[in-house]
């Protein structure tokens, strides 16, 4: 009897880091379908930042967390290896929340099928949480305007390169903050970013000011650390702030401070958290808000993409440490 | 041949400190109105924590400075003693931008007459400035709904006493925060608050975690502080916070720092910063809103009255000290 891997949560986090200790390898027989159900292989998994969230005891976030005992949270992609459902046929390729694992029975329920031409990869790193994030959080809060500067943080990752991108086709002026020369190089070079400062050695108010000289409309915020102020501080009157990711401080012991608030009241500045749960009701007009852009070919992307279920925590902590070129895929 | 005094602005305070040293007291003979023009004698002033901000050089705020030699800005109302203007006639008393002087000519340009019944008081006190940042913040960002819990700062204040009563006759929980006893006992039991916070006094996590059993929907923050932090910590999953002041800041040789933002994220709030001028054109509006409230009985307030223009540098930094009980007027 075929067997099938999958990772269930062991232990929770305690101080931020994820190890592999906090999971247990599971192998169990390959279930067959049931009525009105199918089987699917998994080929392609997301690895997101928010997992730590997700695996962490947190009744106050917008999820609730993984169960002890339960299948790890994620969302991939998959091929139909059996089908007992009236809409989904062997061969399909399905997108959806799919969790640690190498076989799950679906009843359909939140799986799409992926539109012609869309490749496993192109799913995950565009259309799927990615693309919706930087979708929502662009238009929904950050009111982009053709003219207007954008700053980004964590600029070359799987939100942020998106969110650079949509605002340069809409005739924004974009700058990026990555942690590398060669993410650097990315943006500008590739995506077409008007430049980039590099957190980790750049001279970061002095970079900021020579690459924002009309200052600051929209910060679009994925990592938070020090630059966080600096780009604060470089606001315009009427500014929007989109805070959408804080990396740099999820896995620290004591969340650095943030912005004094006198700058709100004088330049009338709006920060908006935001989280995709809210939003999947909209995934439909979101989707059609961000289709146009990739086929007309102003969406570019790039995975970075490990092999093995075995490597999940690995290629996990690779995002924590910034060490992934791409959106963190696993193949398996 | 009668004169008359005002204060005009010699200096600019340096290290957030306002004092005398920083007006001119000037004589002039008191003038007579051209055509189309009439002649104010003003009677109550307004005396309003902004006024640092327009007193100091910076170009960033949503309002140029008073320059130098000018006159000091503020708002007040006065009778009309002679008036070549078709639409005022001696003995009007009106409200707008009188500056610290006892006369003004005026073109009306500004200036409404007080509306019958109105007293001086209550239109400096709810119609002015006090009444319509209120009525902005809250209606405009705050979203209240009936059933929520609203902490407000700075609840004894101006601003802060009508945003609660606001909340309140709309069916929220309303707490107030508070620097004394005897604010506390005016605001619960005049005002009719759910509950008051003695920041200078109380256990501040405890008392607010109280006060709060639902924990908090609208923050309307109008001082900053150490409590800035522990409500903050408080809010509920898309809670409003809605920056209006923080006079325990301005005059802090360093700001303090803000709260880190993963909770926004977590819990997606939304923080707004806002000013008056930018909403002088919806002036009309904001008194159809605040008007039946007024008229219903359920704004009380209290005006904290000193005499005389000399006095008017004192009156300010009654308020930074936080020793006004009520909105501080000056009776010329």
């Amino acid at each position: 009897m075929a067997v099938y891997k999958q990772l269930v949560l062991k232990q929770r986090p305690t101080d931020g880091k994820i190890g592999k200790h906090l999971f247990t390898l599971k192998e169990q027989p390959i279930p067959s379908p049931g009525e009105g159900e199918m089987l699917i292989k998994q080929t392609y998994m997301s690895l997101d930042p928010a997992m730590l969230g997700w695996m962490s005891e947190d009744k106050e976030s917008y999820i609730p967390p993984v169960e002890i005992g339960e299948v790890m949270r994620s969302s991939g992609v998959g091929e139909v290896v059996e089908s007992n459902h009236p809409d989904f046929n062997v061969g399909d390729k399905v997108m959806g929340m799919t969790g640690w694992r190498e076989y799950l029975i679906s009843d359909g329920q939140g799986f799409n099928k992926l539109q012609p031409g869309v490749t496993e990869e192109m799913a995950l790193c565009v259309f799927a949480l990615p693309g919706l994030t930087a979708t929502t959080g662009l238009y929904n809060f950050g009111e982009p305007k053709a003219g207007e500067t954008l700053v980004v943080t964590g600029a070359a990752g799987s939100v942020g390169s998106i969110v650079g991108q949509l605002a340069k086709a809409d005739g924004l002026r974009v700058i990026g903050v990555v942690g590398s020369d060669e993410k650097a190089d990315w943006i500008v070079n590739q995506l077409g970013f008007d430049g980039a400062i590099n957190y980790k050695k750049d001279d970061l108010k002095a970079k900021l000011e020579e690459l924002t000289p009309d200052k600051v409309d929209v910060f679009f915020e994925n990592t938070g650390g020090p630059i966080q102020q600096l780009i604060f501080n470089r606001m315009n009157a009427h500014g929007r702030i989109v805070v959408c990711g804080m990396i740099a401080d999820y896995q620290a012991e004591k969340p650095s401070a943030g912005p004094n608030w006198i700058p709100l009241i004088k330049k009338r500045i709006n920060i908006r958290g935001f989280a995709m749960p809210d939003h999947w009701n909209e995934i439909p007009q979101l989707l059609q808000k961000l289709t146009p852009y990739v086929q007309q070919g102003k969406i570019q992307y790039r995975a970075h993409t490990i092999e093995g279920l075995e490597n999940a925590v690995d290629g996990l902590n690779m995002l924590f440490e910034g060490k992934n070129t791409g959106k963190m895929l696993l193949k398996l």
